[in-house]
């Protein structure tokens, strides 16, 4: 109890149940008066952030206080603010109400909770400026560091936030607050391994352990006990503590700042509350988890919070002023050296391919050739060097001796903390590159990239390797055939396969210079080269690539095979040995599709068909149909694709039994061989 | 070391490194010569493998010995074997060499590993016998109880069968052999936590702990120490032993076996084991994980394992035989009371609708009317009163006295462990019914719908309750706009949203009765009704739907509306409002699609226009356009969808904001008021 005697010197305790108690009672009144949100789960964690907002801590040495949290109203997006991830988002009433008390809006705003056009949304959405056309647009809610919403997410993402102030110099702290639902999601014990693994000693995470969820007590559903031991056991250092007892969260906040230095471990407070905190008909009852006081309610416990908020201030006011002598806060803490990414790709070019190369190590060339870009960050979940990563890691070690260095993690296989991993990083500026096979990245971490990256449109780059069924022998399980349709679905995104290696290292450089989430779709085997001098296919070398731009790189007046990724060198071979005169167009870019040049095809050939290595929904074919039928474009349309799942077998077997094979692709079409 | 005498009594151990030897030959073996494969995490595991197929444990009682697996290979898919999950899939070299000795098929198949056209896939695919097409048709490998390759979801479908048995009477046990990588997994956490708090005392996992992964040491990656005590912290029984003992593993097995009536926790046993073990070349290198041995490195290896082979044998030979009774192996143990589905339904027919009712109530109707079907059992993952399963639970709730009535379970906030153990209960021939948001049901757990139902296709019944933006204030988070297409890119399922509580409650009957995966959409929020008596827009009633038809409710000249789910009320506003005469179609089942419904209205009135609350990519509308393509309609071709994310606000205000109002959907088409 260091603080204790300092804080009732101040008078501090009643002024931060004042807070906590207009936190409450604003929440509360527009849970009610908007008749949606959840009013347990906010009336639980208002005094845990009164405290984090509004407490100071006492330093005897310098006989100044501070403030606990460091943010400033007026500057949302301060680089060296500590960071709150608030991973029960549905507890956002009592943030906003937080919010507003600390004055990043005004407290009208709160009224208009969960309208439309409101900013203040359902759950909290992370506070993002855009440039669009040439406008500046704002989204989501000033203060609100990260999206929340889905349970689970919330640790991952301030693990994210605290190893980009290891690698970059920051000394900000990152707290987390979780509820009981976020301890059943194993993405959370993801976070609970990593974190002291990684050794992010300045993550703080609050459990708000009110032991009742949607559907009961947690201690029916799926209990927790032993709480304490279970992060001992994932070797954080565990406070225990009342989740109402100001004392106890100032001496626990104090305490983890106060020892930074020295701790190697992140510190979590198991905070035991009260659901319905503060409310007498809400404390403890289940059913007021997702359910609105009604009118009668409301109006008890508004006068209950009015009648001891007046009796509060007047408490306040009696007493003399207390001397505070405040840390100034200080807004320049710390400067990067900004780079520019253009000058980096002009001194570092693609080098000339020679020999047949995956995709993913084209890729993984850009990423070793780029890799002294600054903003680069590279994250790894046990695959780092199938993925194509090592020359990048070589040089950008996680274990560097220099911090700046190390700008790449392996995370074990854990793709979905990795995934939100990156979001959490690219919420802080930077360019997280996220590898893993296509079918975990887009498949496994789907809800990670969706809520975590599409929605707020962070900066993230993500990799897709050992994609379609040319992986082959690793068979179905790891063969992804659904990942350009996992991605078409989601707004916001990118989709690009790049068909030969050189074209891969090319075009990532593109990838890098793109604001906004991509996801990037290599292969694993060896790809004939379709770009370099002497290709063999006649086809003329290319030196620069764009998004969104489709490559004719054969005429033709009978039919036009329209082909994303390796797989184009099977077309190739169907135009070489059939007597009809085939067009060929590379499509790496399949969103946003290169419109132009398909409707150019479709009105010279009269017959286009797209050919994929993934299944026969959602990807490429789904693209082009959308376009023909927008156009109307008179066309013949043909498709190959995958008709389902495939199985072990080696790439050309498989193409050759699934319809991919430039034999049966003739076949499909009934094409004359020459 | 109770087992120590009577195992050295019979000269058991002797026996088993034979075997334990044979299979480490046969699965580098298969490595070397197919060039692809895991060796090192196959060697780790054959001294386990070699204890639970051929150990034998004594039973000082009735003087009698029992193998510990209770298996028998002429009959894989005998209900009351005990259950084997090799959690590590990619040590599936050693599995089949240990299902080949035990006789599920010939050693001369362990040449085509990988192969195609070869059952022994590059990841384990459960053995599965389907009906298609009048012809009996086998699927993956004998003696495989469940798909695995990808890390993480072993143990969940360990805890769905441990489940099955505890409710539908059986007594066979499962085990789940996890490697290093699983734990790593957030996944396996939720079966962990899960496995203990529901009393499922007949799982026993291995941990295979030979910290070594792909990309090097998992005490360098991601760390998992203290293991015992992260699992005695989530209140497992836990035993710590050399993973090359077999004293050690058969007595740990034994244990398990002979405790289980007293006990009340699951056993996890720890087995520090050797990668690469029995290989001079491969033992503790990282590299081996996923690399063949080199033909000299295997023939070296080779020669050592035949020499110790001879040598075991001699000694074996040598020996006077023992004198083992073995207890017989009791074919019937146990005999459901098969219901008939028919009659269940046939006996409990859907009651009227006179009120408008979300679609999600008009499902748990029809759950909890043909509740009694003995196959259905519902899981919930915190949502369940939201999903509509109130009813069902509140007579079969998984506190009730009588275990055969525990036929629900809720496992709080965990979707992924609960998608997959829904899998591990439908792998025994029942019937899951998995409900929660759909973001969740298809986003979340999208990867173990893939990996475990929908590559399988196993009976699996997926519930999304409250999706597209009709959602409505909960915000982006949880407004499921890419549900339908997500489940679209995934082979063998159907896919279903009813438009009406009535039709969603008739529906389901037809659902419960289609043998594969099914996709069930659902809505928030009352929706009119359209089929019922007197329903207001003079639409017939209609009293049985089927899946894959489309309903053509109203009749039009000038334009069709295509309309999935409860938006067809905003399509029958529109009919209603204009000038131009315009037909409905009502299609819950987006897939399979009623084509010919669509050509018949596309020949009708040439113009069509899709119309759902989900995002314009991926879903209905995609669906449409391939069959208008491929039938090469000549027709104008419109969507209604989501353009982008929504945001929170009432359904009223966000359809109208978002293009989904019936007055947008007039404004978009140009139609004309009336």
């Amino acid at each position: 109890m260091t603080q204790r005697k300092y804080l009732d010197s101040i008078g501090e305790i009643d002024r931060l149940e004042l807070i906590a108690t207009r936190i409450r009672l604003n929440a509360i009144e527009n849970i009610t008066k908007s008749k949606v949100g959840h009013p347990g789960g906010s009336l639980s964690i208002a005094d845990i952030l009164a405290v984090l907002y509004f407490g100071k801590t006492y330093d005897p040495q310098s006989g100044m206080w501070e403030n606990i949290l460091r943010y400033d109203p007026a500057d949302p997006l301060w680089p060296d603010r500590d960071r709150f991830v608030l991973s029960k988002g549905h507890a956002a009433p009592a943030l906003y109400a937080t919010l507003a008390e600390a004055g990043y809006f005004s407290k009208d705003l709160l009224k208009i909770f969960r309208k439309i056009d409101s900013p203040l949304e359902g759950h909290p959405a992370m506070y993002r400026v855009f440039n669009e056309d040439g406008k500046t647009v704002e989204h989501g809610t000033k203060g609100v560091d990260f999206s929340t919403g889905s349970l689970g997410h919330g640790l991952s993402a301030a693990a994210g936030m605290a190893l980009h102030a290891k690698v970059y110099g920051y000394d900000y702290h990152v707290y987390a607050l979780l509820g009981d639902g976020d301890l059943q999601e194993g993405m959370t014990w993801e976070a609970c391994l990593t974190i002291p693994n990684k050794k992010l000693n300045n993550v703080c995470a609050f459990i708000d352990y009110n032991r009742l969820q949607v559907d009961g007590c947690t201690d029916n559903i799926n209990q927790l006990d032993p709480l304490d031991e279970k992060f001992k056991a994932f070797n954080w250092d565990v406070r225990v503590i009342g989740g109402h007892d100001f004392y106890a969260i100032v001496d626990s906040l104090d305490e983890f700042k106060r020892t930074r230095a020295e701790r190697n471990k992140p510190l979590v407070i198991i905070a035991n509350t009260v659901k319905g905190k503060g409310v007498v008909d809400c404390e403890n009852v289940c059913s007021f988890h997702a359910v609105p006081l009604n009118m009668q309610e409301y109006e008890r416990a508004e006068k209950e919070f009015v009648a001891r908020i007046e009796q509060l201030e007047k408490e306040i006011a009696a007493r003399a002023p207390a001397h505070v002598k405040l840390k100034p806060l200080l807004k320049t803490l710390s400067r990067e050296k900004e780079q520019d990414l253009l000058e980096v790709i002009r001194k570092n070019p693609a080098q000339p391919y020679t020999e047949p190369l995956a995709t993913r190590l084209g890729y993984g060339n850009a990423l070793a050739r780029l890799g002294e870009y600054h903003k680069i960050f590279v994250l790894n979940a046990d695959l780092a060097a199938p993925c194509g990563t090592t020359k990048f890691i070589e040089k950008y070690p996680e274990d560097a001796p220099e911090p700046s260095r190390r700008r790449s993690i392996n995370l074990g296989v854990q793709e979905a903390n990795m995934m939100t991993m990156g979001a959490g990083i690219a919420s802080c500026g930077k360019i997280p590159v996220v590898n893993s096979f296509g079918i975990f990245s887009t498949g496994r971490a789907w809800e990670m990239v969706r809520q975590d990256i599409s929605y707020p449109r962070l900066n993230v780059k993500i990799i897709g390797s050992h994609t379609g069924s040319a992986l082959g022998e690793y068979g179905v399980s790891h063969q992804a055939i659904e990942d350009v349709g996992c991605m078409r679905v989601l707004p916001n995104l990118v989709i690009i396969e790049p068909s030969d290696p050189f074209q891969a290292d090319l075009l990532f450089e593109k990838v890098l210079q793109h604001e906004g989430p991509v996801y990037f779709r290599v292969g694993r085997n060896p790809t004939p080269l379709v770009y370099s001098d002497n290709n063999g296919y006649g086809v003329a070398p290319i030196r620069s690539f764009e998004i969104g731009k489709g490559y004719k790189i054969k005429e033709g007046k009978d039919l036009t095979l329209i082909c994303s990724g390796p797989i184009l060198a099977e077309a190739l071979k169907v135009r070489e040995r059939v007597r009809e005169s085939v067009g060929i167009i590379d499509m790496p870019t399949i969103r946003p599709i290169d419109g132009a040049i398909i409707e150019e095809a479709a009105k010279e050939t009269g017959w286009i068909c797209t050919v994929q290595d993934h299944f026969e929904n959602g990807g490429l074919r789904d693209e082009v149909l959308q376009l023909i039928v927008a156009k109307q474009l008179r066309v013949r349309c043909d498709y190959v694709a995958l008709a389902g799942f495939a199985e072990s077998g080696s790439q050309a077997d498989l193409y050759e039994k699934y319809g991919l094979s430039a034999r049966r692709i003739i076949q499909k079409l009934g094409l004359h061989i020459k």
